[in-house]
């Protein structure tokens, strides 16, 4: 069978699944999913020969400490994707839900009713808990899913969908629900591009290069966000001791994360005041601080911004850094380099706060908070299955009422259109 | 310049005019719709003339009447746009509604705003009237829109641009905020689907040709019906002559249209007795019946049902019919020929009434009224910009709220994550 008809089976088989997900009750799809954790304590063991086998074949093929630290199923990691199964597990059920319900002048009542997507296709690279925490959210969502993860954790996958399958079929869920695609060239890729009759939503998760080849080839609607190049403005207001601390927290706790600040601005009247206080917290913390030639005026020390330098996503402890005359010029700045993720302005002005929070547009806009909140937890979706910086469907970090959407329902006596 | 230039640059100054539009105040969006109703009304005599052009044009082609028809600007047409125009000037304005705030445990205090969707393209045929409905929808919501019409409606589109765009100059709002392509032929339209940078949703309206053409060749995401074959389920605890009234309502009030009913099927212990009733009535109002044996046995007169009969959206006065076991059988039978656009039971029954709102995957689904209620004015949308049948985004009529989005907005005083 050529993996096109290999994909297409199990994309149609998904989609038979999801119509009887649709309709599984919150007790079911909850006990499954505390199945789940369970069996994935319980079989540790054969987790971790598979995940082995990757760990291995890694080595072999000179994988990076890095890309090897997150292949590694640890006993710290599986317990991660454990607690969190049980914490989607005690989400609330979002299918199903009605609002909106009114009487309209025809006599008829309208409302909606939240229902799952169906099926969702999830490509990603190299982590394999991600394949458990998606088929978690998918399932509690009423959707079946599936997975293509990358060639490096292949075996790991198919380990975890073994387990994942069992624990379905102890409650009479189709196995369907949650797949894993055997096959990791690029092939698999477009062929499960190309299904849009079978699958309803695509998430990439990975390198920009991955979800732009996913963006260009899909037929199916993507949600992606393909990089994330935040910026904190510091206003001329600004508590400085705030601004220091809200830059410190969105460069150093975690710099390789999308909601990790790239670029500082600064307003031009604090320039001469901020500057080298932040920049003394930074060397400290080892950041490499890239500013524009008023920057440099101030903090000589440090070095000359390219103009690639802006918009960048660095991801490392790399800072650029650039003085502005006003509002308007950091608003400006953030439309020609911003990446619709997340922008911060530190500020005392309530009108300038305000301006900012309407006028910008970014997927999370915030005031006098670190870029770091922008997350699915930190935010009380409960969980995410990723972040979306285009605007159709959702916009920002995506839940589980992101995973449905609403159809009309019509209570009638009789009525007919007049 | 190149169709392929014109229309970038035509997308390039929709997308700056759209980053002012998401600011404008409600009352500079509802002045600038009641400035364009009188417009309309004051240069009446121009936009006829310019209708005028096409129409000859239409008949010299040799369009049929139905299509000239809708061609025509009649003064009737053109109260009923400015009678649009009002309507959506009094509807509330989504942009700014800001809900959901709440604290978190980290102390920041986040909710969503509502913000417009950007840039909006809309590709229809025939109707110069959607030209103007469209428009005014989009600019309440704060988008500029980019329109591509038919080529039959030229002359009529580019005059009715041309009122629009006086209209908003007075109200300093960018002419590019709507703006119609003034070249028809199909590389516009291909030209227009590869823009993802400017244009953030296309629309289109139209046939079902037109619609695949669209969705198989755009980059940017698309809202869209293909078609509607809607049902109607008379279950064996109906009432039968409310049935009878919501299936002639469906079929015989407005045939043309994409909400009107294509479909009958009848639970096989009341097919006896509501049969004759139906077709009595249908036969009254010159409707052709195509059944399947079971029918035919009942009503000998009726012509048989081809296979293609189901799934068939005849837009003209022909309904078939098909006798099914019970429930479950009738819902199999709207997964395999449904068109997720409207699905109707008829029942006496608590039980399967909440069944079919539950399972019955459709954009609508109705207890004990007619198929076509589904329109954004009777489900309270206030108006519709469209229909969408797939679940991204937007499922079912489209109304102000489905042209914008909502981003996260982050109060904090100075939080940092842990």
């Amino acid at each position: 069978m050529s993996i096109q008809e290999t994909i297409k089976q199990m994309a149609v088989a998904a989609k038979k699944a999801s119509r009887n997900m649709a309709n599984l009750s919150t007790v079911a799809k909850n006990n499954a999913l505390l199945k789940m954790a369970e069996a994935l304590l319980a079989q540790k063991p054969y987790i971790q020969q598979e995940n082995e086998k990757d760990l291995v074949a890694g080595r072999t093929k000179g994988l990076s400490s890095a890309m090897l630290d997150r292949l590694a199923l640890t006993d710290k990691v599986i317990d991660s994707m454990v607690g969190g199964l049980r914490e989607v597990a005690a989400l609330p059920d979002p299918v199903g839900e009605i609002d909106e319900m009114a009487k309209r002048p025809s006599g008829i009542t309208v409302g909606r009713m939240r229902i799952p997507l169906g099926v969702i296709g999830m490509i990603y690279e190299s982590r394999p808990n991600v394949t458990v925490d998606a088929a978690a959210l998918c399932l509690k969502a009423g959707n079946a899913i599936i997975l293509r993860g990358g060639s490096e954790a292949i075996h790991s996958n198919l380990a975890l969908a073994k387990v994942l399958q069992e624990s379905l079929a102890a409650e009479q869920i189709e196995a369907a629900a949650v797949q894993v695609i055997p096959v990791t060239d690029r092939e698999a890729v477009t062929a499960m591009l190309a299904l849009d009759d079978q699958i309803d939503l695509i998430i990439p998760r990975g390198g920009e290069g991955l979800i732009r080849f996913v963006a260009e080839n899909s037929r199916i609607p993507v949600l992606k966000h393909y990089k994330g190049v935040c910026h904190v403005f510091v206003d001329g207001s600004a508590d400085l001791e705030m601004a220091v601390n809200i830059v410190m927290n969105g460069k150093v706790q975690r710099p390789g994360v999308c909601n990790a600040l790239e670029c500082l601005l600064v307003h031009k009247d604090i320039a001469a005041a901020f500057l080298p206080k932040v920049w003394s917290a930074l060397k400290g913390a080892g950041v490499e601080l890239r500013g524009c030639p008023q920057s440099k005026a101030i903090l000589p020390e440090i070095t000359a911004a390219l103009p690639t330098d802006f918009g960048m996503e660095f991801l490392e402890l790399i800072l650029a850094v650039r003085v502005v005359d006003d509002l308007d010029a950091a608003m400006a700045h953030i439309i020609q380099y911003g990446s619709q993720h997340t922008e911060v302005i530190v500020t005392n002005s309530y009108g300038n706060g305000q301006r900012f929070l309407r006028e910008v547009d970014a997927s999370a806009v915030m005031i006098n908070a670190s870029t770091r909140f922008t997350d699915g937890g930190q935010f009380g979706l409960g969980a995410e299955i990723g972040i979306s910086t285009t605007k159709l469907h959702a916009y920002g970090p995506m839940g589980l009422k992101e995973l449905t959407t609403r159809k009309f329902i019509v209570y009638g006596e009789g009525q007919v259109r007049a």
